[in-house]
């Protein structure tokens, strides 16, 4: 038996999300362990350093899983991904220490949120932007960041649904970064809440609309209350761009 | 009535090409012809430049159009996209001259075929590039793409079904652009026959695995003899790029 962590990319639009689901099978999980399956002429599990919602994109997901069979691990890629939908890539394969756990060792995530400003969209991004004309104020923007940088309680920025016990999560950066016409915010940290990313990105379109004051940012936080915080902008902007160990 | 020069980007990859068929509503033509109904009150022809084949994507497609209805033309386009799905957008509107026709007036296009010549594909560009593992020789390419230059009898390099009867036509230019890891060969022309410019990249990906000699390529372009070029390499790759007028 080996431990092998594996690095993925995959466009999520046609999944829903990681995770697999009992009666569902349209999975990027259930994919990747399908035909992990066949590879190893036995059923494996994987797990995957983020639960991915349904349409988020990956350029560098992780997941460890253990396989009995011997192929050599610079082979499983191009083993993998002749099995793979052409939505689904296998970009590396690592053979680990047994103890090594892809979710749980994890240090940190980058995610990029990306936004197209303009007027008339782009057809040959569609999938991966969030379209969104009116003129985004990336000073402000910049400005608002620096409140959200940090070791806080994120309990107004996740999803009703999250059920998360600890909601201190320590956010290290948020850039905003102009790549016209496109606009990209990159946020690294330690862990995320339920939509944390998208809601954040929602509440830095809100402080360049007006709609939220950056003198209020801060107490908008202390309040924990998801109402005060922006909007949750759409999944097919969002990708997982990698995720970090020691 | 007003004569309007159109400007359009699509993703082909969900239509059966630029050109409307009789027992087919899949195509950009009716797309667009449908959303410009709606909007002129009245049925309208749209004339596209270049019937780009199914799976054939545009950045700069144009059209002309009669229209009746009395909507300042720089509104079109929002009007348009507003109706049109998203893989396809309207980036232009521009009046023109009553004598204006998009495909007849062309003085010449530009079209770029992106080939993914990595180990491992993207699943971001897969829409629209060919994924080709095997190393390619740019520097050959580049100088087989010399002897494809200039006004030729191009028999040698046109589908079957091509019925033209004028088979000479100017290349004015064929570029090998490295971008790693694509490869993108922009061919530059007055006029193109069925399925040229892709038969062209396949010719030049036979030069670099040297199935095809250098050499050979002058006989090959005086034979007429389809056979004796390269294959056609699949449809997902190309775009036009840009319709040249006076």
């Amino acid at each position: 038996m080996r431990n092998i962590k594996l690095t993925l990319e995959y466009d999520g639009t046609n999944y829903n999300g990681w995770q697999a689901q009992k009666h569902n099978p349209d999975t990027i999980q259930e994919k990747i362990e399908n035909a992990l399956t066949i590879i190893n002429k036995k059923p494996v599990k994987i797990y995957g350093a983020s639960r991915t919602d349904a349409g988020v994109h990956a350029l560098g997901q992780t997941a460890s899983v253990m396989l009995d069979v011997l192929i050599p691990v610079e082979n499983i890629p191009l083993a993998l991904n002749s099995l793979l939908p052409d939505d689904i890539v296998c970009k590396k394969a690592e053979l680990m220490d047994m103890d090594f756990h892809a979710r749980y060792d994890a240090k940190g995530k980058k995610y990029r949120y990306r936004i197209y400003n303009d007027l008339i969209p782009s057809v040959f991004s569609s999938r991966y932007v969030y379209y969104y004309k009116r003129k985004l104020n990336l000073s402000l923007m910049g400005e608002a960041a620096l409140h959200l940088t940090g070791t806080k309680d994120f309990s107004a920025f996740r999803a009703a649904g999250c059920t998360a016990v600890n909601t201190v999560k320590t956010i290290n950066s948020i850039e905003i970064i102009e790549k016209k016409p496109e606009v990209w915010i990159e946020i690294t940290g330690s862990g995320f809440l339920y939509n944390m990313v998208r809601i954040i990105v929602g509440t830095l379109i809100e402080v360049s609309t007006g709609k939220i004051k950056i003198e209020d940012l801060d107490n908008i936080i202390r309040s924990g209350d998801r109402r005060l915080a922006g909007y949750t902008v759409p999944a097919r902007g969002l990708t997982l761009v990698e995720v970090y160990y020691n």
